[in-house]
This record gives C-alpha cells, sequence and structure tokens, in this order.
C-alpha cells in the first residue's frame, strides 16, 4: 500500500476532476502492474495497472488507495467491473469513496463476485494523498496549502523589500515540487505587481508540470474576475511584451472564491503577507508548509499580516506538527489545521 | 565522561570565578567517588570526588571534565597534586585547561607521578559545557545566551503586547531550567518598567537558584551604573513596595559593559525587542534559544528590532542548528554562533 500511495502522487496536481488513486497489483511476491490517475482524470489508476498486468491478475492481491468506482461513465467502464473480471483473489482499500455514486458500491460488487476485501489500510496516509479532492468533495473547496519562506525571527524580506536569497537551494527546489503537486497557485495583486512572478515549476524534467496562476484583487482597474490574457497585462497592469509573455492569469476578487474554481483540489498560496492574513483570517487554510533558514533579519517584513487577533488563547490549538526535515541548512516544517 | 560532564552541569550557573566541572571515579566497573565544582568555585570537583572515593582511588580511572588545576590556593591545595598522591592507574580528560597556571602543567605532574593520562575525550562537549568560563578567559566576556519565545511567524506579542501565554508548561519550566544554569540575566529598560520582571527561577527544587539581575539602560534618571537596591526603585522607577521588594539589580548603560561583569560565566538575554538587536548587532550573542508555540499571531510585536542589517548574503553562516526538541506542543531549537 506504501507503494500505491507513493505511486498515487504521481498524479496529485494534474488528475482533476478525479482524485488522484494509485494501484499495485502483486502476484507471488511480483508487481506486475502499477498505475496512477492519468493527466485529466482519465485512464484511473487500476484500468492502468490491469492493463499492464494482464493475464496476472487472476489469483493476484491489487492494493488501490481508493474504493475502486462504481459508476459507468462515457469515459470508460467502472474499476469495480474490471476487477471483478480479472479475478484477482483479494483486494486490499486504503479509502472508501465518499463519492456519492459509489460509496461502499464498488466493495459491494468486488465481494459479490467471490473476491475477498480489506478495507482501511494506511487509511490516514490515503486521506493526506487525496486531501484536495477529499476536500472539494466534503466541503466544494480545494485543500489550501500555505507557503512561508522565512527566517528565523519570522521575516521574510529586508525593510527594502529584499528577500534574495533567504533560503537556499534545496528549499526552493522543494517549494517547486509542492508546485509541481498542485493544481493552482495563487498571489495577492502587491506580490503580482512587484515580483511579476512566473510560479512556474524549475525542476529538470518537470517544466511541463507547472499549473495555474491566481491572482487575488478586489478591485484592480481593468481585470475583470475570469482569464486575464497578456494583452491585458500590458494594457492595464503595464508590464512589459517581456514579462507578460505567454501569462495567462485567474482574476479572482475574494477569497471565498476559491470553493468555485473549478478543476482545482490542490491551491496554493504563495503570499503576500496580506493575501496570507485574508486566507488565515477566513480559516481556509489546511497546511503550512514553513521554510525556515538559520538567520536572524531583526527588523524586516513580516510574513504574516493582521488576521484580526485580539486573544493569545483563540490562537492555540489550531496547528499540528506533521513532517519536519532539513533541506540544505534551511529547516523544513509542515503544519496541518486540526480538524475542528 | 558522559557522565561526568551530567555531574559537571550541576555547577553551571554557580562555580564562578570557576569552571564548571565533573568528575567521576570508577574502579572495576563500580563508581566509587563524584564531584563537581562547589558554590563559588571551591571545592574542586576533583577533590570531592576523591575525597568520597577515599582508599579506592588506588587503580582506578578517574574522569574529569577539564585538566586538574596545577596552582596551589590559598582555599586548597592543587588537584594535580592531590591526584598524583591517591594513584589512580588511568586519568581521562575532556579538555585541556587554557588558564595560564596550569596549561599542560596539570597533565605532565600526573604522567611525572607514572599515572597513565587520556586527553581529549568528548572534547567538543566539555566545550559546550564549559563555555561560559571559556569565554571569560579567552574573550574576557560571559557567553552571551539569547531567548526568544515566539509564534510559528515569529512575534512574542500581540499588537497591545499582551503575550501570556504564547509557549506551554513544558516550554516556561525549561525556561527556568536555563535560568538556573546561568550566572546573570539581563533585560532592557522597556522590558523591565512594563513587565516588573522577577526572572527568578520557578521550579520546585531550584528556588535558590535566581540568578543576578541586569538592567540594561542607558539613561535611566536617577539609575546610576552599579547595584541598584529596592529604595531606590520605588524613588526613581515608582515601583510599588510590593514590586520593589527584595529586588536587587545590576544597571549595565551599554552592551559592551557585559566584558567587565565580575563571576559572571554564562549571561541570559531575555528581551525585549531592542535589547535582543542590540546584542545582536553587537555580534555578542553566542547561542539562540528559540521556543516556538505552534500558532499565528499575524500583526503583533516582533521578537528583534533593527539590527542594521542593510545585504541578505551577510546574515548567512552564522547560526548552527545543535538540538532540537518538543517540549509538549512547542519546539525548542539551539543555535550556536559559528565561530569566525
Ligand atoms: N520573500 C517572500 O517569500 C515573499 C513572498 C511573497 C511576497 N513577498 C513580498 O510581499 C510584498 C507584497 O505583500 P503584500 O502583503 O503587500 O501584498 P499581497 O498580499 O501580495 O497583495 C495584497 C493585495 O491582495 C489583494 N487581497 C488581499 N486580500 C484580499 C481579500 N481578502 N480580498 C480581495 N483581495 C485581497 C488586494 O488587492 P487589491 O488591492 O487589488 O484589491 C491587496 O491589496 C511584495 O513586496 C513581495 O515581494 C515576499
Ligand atoms: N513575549 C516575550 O517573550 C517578551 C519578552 C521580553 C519583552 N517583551 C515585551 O517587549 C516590550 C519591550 O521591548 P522593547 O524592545 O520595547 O524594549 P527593551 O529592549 O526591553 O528595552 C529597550 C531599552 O533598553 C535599553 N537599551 C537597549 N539597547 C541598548 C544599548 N545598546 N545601550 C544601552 N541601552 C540599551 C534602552 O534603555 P534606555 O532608554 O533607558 O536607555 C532602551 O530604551 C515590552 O512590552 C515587553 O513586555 C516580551
Amino acid at each position: 500500500m506504501a507503494s500505491a500511495l507513493a505511486i498515487g502522487e504521481r498524479g496529485r496536481g494534474r488528475s482533476t476532476p478525479n482524485p488522484n488513486v494509485g494501484c499495485v497489483i502483486v502476484r507471488e511476491g511480483c508487481v506486475v502492474g502499477r498505475g496512477w490517475t492519468q493527466p485529466g482524470g482519465r485512464p484511473h489508476a487500476e484500468a492502468m495497472a490491469l492493463e499492464q498486468a494482464g493475464a496476472e491478475v487472476r489469483g493476484s492481491t491489487l492494493y488501490a488507495t481508493l474504493e475502486p468506482c462504481a459508476h459507468d461513465s462515457a469515459r470508460g467502464p467502472a474499476c469495480a467491473d474490471l476487477i471483478a473480471a480479472a479475478k484477482p483473489a483479494r483486494v486490499v482499500i486504503a479509502l472508501s469513496d465518499p463519492d456519492v455514486r459509489t460509496r461502499g458500491r464498488g466493495i459491494e460488487r468486488l465481494r459479490a463476485a467471490g473476491i475477498e476485501v480489506l478495507e482501511g489500510v494506511c487509511a490516514a496516509e490515503a486521506g493526506r494523498s487525496m486531501a484536495g479532492w477529499l476536500s472539494r468533495i466534503e466541503r466544494g473547496r480545494p485543500y489550501v496549502t500555505l507557503k512561508l519562506a522565512t527566517s528565523l525571527d519570522g521575516r521574510i524580506a529586508l525593510p527594502d523589500g529584499s528577500s534574495r536569497w533567504i533560503t537556499g537551494d534545496a528549499a526552493r527546489a522543494h517549494a517547486h515540487l509542492e508546485r509541481a503537486r498542485c493544481d493552482g497557485i495563487l498571489v495577492g495583486r502587491g506580490t503580482w505587481e512587484t515580483d511579476v512572478p512566473k510560479l512556474d515549476v524549475r525542476l529538470p524534467g518537470l517544466e511541463d508540470r507547472s499549473s495555474r496562476r491566481i491572482l487575488l484583487s478586489s478591485r484592480h482597474p481593468g481585470l475583470v474576475p475570469g482569464s486575464t490574457h497578456p494583452e491585458a497585462l500590458e494594457r492595464e497592469v503595464r508590464w512589459t511584451p517581456e514579462q507578460a509573455r505567454g501569462d495567462v492569469w485567474e482574476v479572482i476578487s475574494g477569497v471565498e472564491a476559491i470553493a468555485a474554481l473549478p478543476d482545482c483540489n490542490d491551491l496554493l498560496i504563495e503570499g503576500g503577507a496580506q493575501t496570507a492574513a485574508s486566507f488565515l483570517a477566513a480559516d481556509l487554510v489546511d497546511r503550512l508548509l514553513l521554510y525556515r533558514a538559520p538567520i536572524l533579519i531583526g527588523d524586516g517584513k513580516a510574513a504574516i499580516g493582521d488576521i484580526g487577533l485580539t486573544d493569545l488563547a483563540a490562537a492555540h490549538g489550531r496547528w499540528t506538527l506533521i513532517d519536519t526535515r532539513m533541506l540544505g541548512s534551511d529547516r523544513l516544517e509542515v503544519y496541518e489545521r486540526a480538524r475542528s
């Protein structure tokens, strides 16, 4: 299942509207098939793994990070039926499908076909891996990650705004990997105008994984909600043709608008301080990625603006450290919002 | 040696003018004597351990975190002579003594008495344990620790100044232990006037380990450098008799004045932001104790004021993480200033 989860991560950031499922088929101790949700959501992980394994599926154990779907679609038959026909001896599932069209029916069909089914294996890890899709299903909005790159004393820049560089190469490479894992990256208008950020994935072999760019602005004259094209950027924001080249931005005018973002399981917020504060104040941040360099800055720009906190007690109990590691001389900490 | 180092820690913060040495004597696998530098610096660790072990010293192995002293003093004979007379088979030493009165002569005397001597065992750990005394000998000033208790985004208080509580019980207890390990605790006049801090050690059994209180102020009317007594506090700062009770403060008027502080191996700086910045700007901080609570504050008071940084590159390469651990839901990080 650990291997199925790892493979499922490959689809993260490009499986919408579907979840990033992973599937591994093992027969007599050998892996005979592996699959993950393909870009755009099809083929499903199970279909890909079954096709690879062919006749070897019979008598095997199939591991899937999510309950196989039980609904036919114009784009292909239900995975539960495909699996039932291929006759593995056993199917091991991490999470049951919360989608009303399946919810338990995939497992029923497998059992009806005489296949042994085990559920709940590595369910927590699977929930984390498919957090974006689950968030959309359960809360109608993407799973939101806020990224901050700070000094030990929480600064993101010197007083004059210079922030090159706070963190080192390894931390920046990791942050680019996180970009590749999300469907959309959002910045506030301040950062957008000052930094003219590209937000692309600059990692060898992953350049094509760059995500949609989303701009938060309540009142930029001339930029209407929806897609903004290079001509508008040249005209309205006075970006040079060079700066505007190839840039397409989706504009949203308030933090709540992320609920309605189509095809977005995972959303990454890359600043600035006011935008971070807006999402935090609305309690719309599910995960913090904190990259911390071993430096002190003192006076400088803060990572987060006013979040309207008036009572320290109210700040407690929200964040849990779930991962920490060194990236060169920087330290990454990952915090998850405690479920309320 | 690990055991000798642990025992040596008991003297930290009360061994001045001497180093906090630890000594363990082992014979046939059993500990027959243990000693550590006593309050005020005498008896020495070796003398205490030798007295405990008595006749058992003969043929034993004696572990000492520092080279035994070779100079007689009005307060007692040299440890090297005491050890030579007691005839252990072997002496294991972590650090050789940088004090000009001993520097290698303690080891020479032991060898001359036919005792096998091993040097340099756990030297780095011993250097850390006796960092305060070594700093005084080598640089003529105490070893300076800056303590910061912050949110994840580097805040030490809400905009209105409220800071109760950012960190939890375990972190606060640890910070009190650090107080017990230093000779003096310093705060700036801002913190002193606002918080009327007691800076005492509120840990069961360690109440008597409270340290000297030192105030940094360049221009407080009526408070002259040197000791300030309760009457002056009532008169000059308008503290109530209750607030001033028992309070004795040493006043220094600039950060460089810590060089001349008598009998101070370890100095702990507890804020505020401007005072922290003053010490950092003068490059007088050797160690950072960073207690971080898993909360976000956003707008609020920063941990560190202006340190005069104009170039990010200059901030790098100074701090190395040497320890990190969880204290309840808070995380402690200990950084050491890289030696230049
Ligand atoms: N070192 C780093 O890691 C890092 C990362 C990112 C940014 N930065 C720096 O941070 C600075 C910008 O930060 P900032 O805090 O000034 O600006 P910002 O957060 O990037 O942008 C602020 C703008 O975002 C829009 N916005 C924010 N909250 C909103 C809400 N709830 N609804 C609608 N619109 C909202 C508003 O745009 P409208 O005014 O158009 O409505 C607002 O003026 C730049 O200097 C940038 O270089 C540094
Ligand atoms: N949450 C926490 O962990 C925490 C900890 C500590 C403090 N605090 C808060 O921090 C606030 C005070 O911080 P702050 O930054 O305003 O004040 P501060 O650093 O405590 O005190 C500033 C004063 O210290 C003296 N000083 C600083 N650098 C000096 C230098 N180089 N030479 C001589 N004197 C120097 C000056 O006193 P003179 O003006 O007399 O010359 C200066 O006005 C308080 O509200 C306190 O509650 C919070």
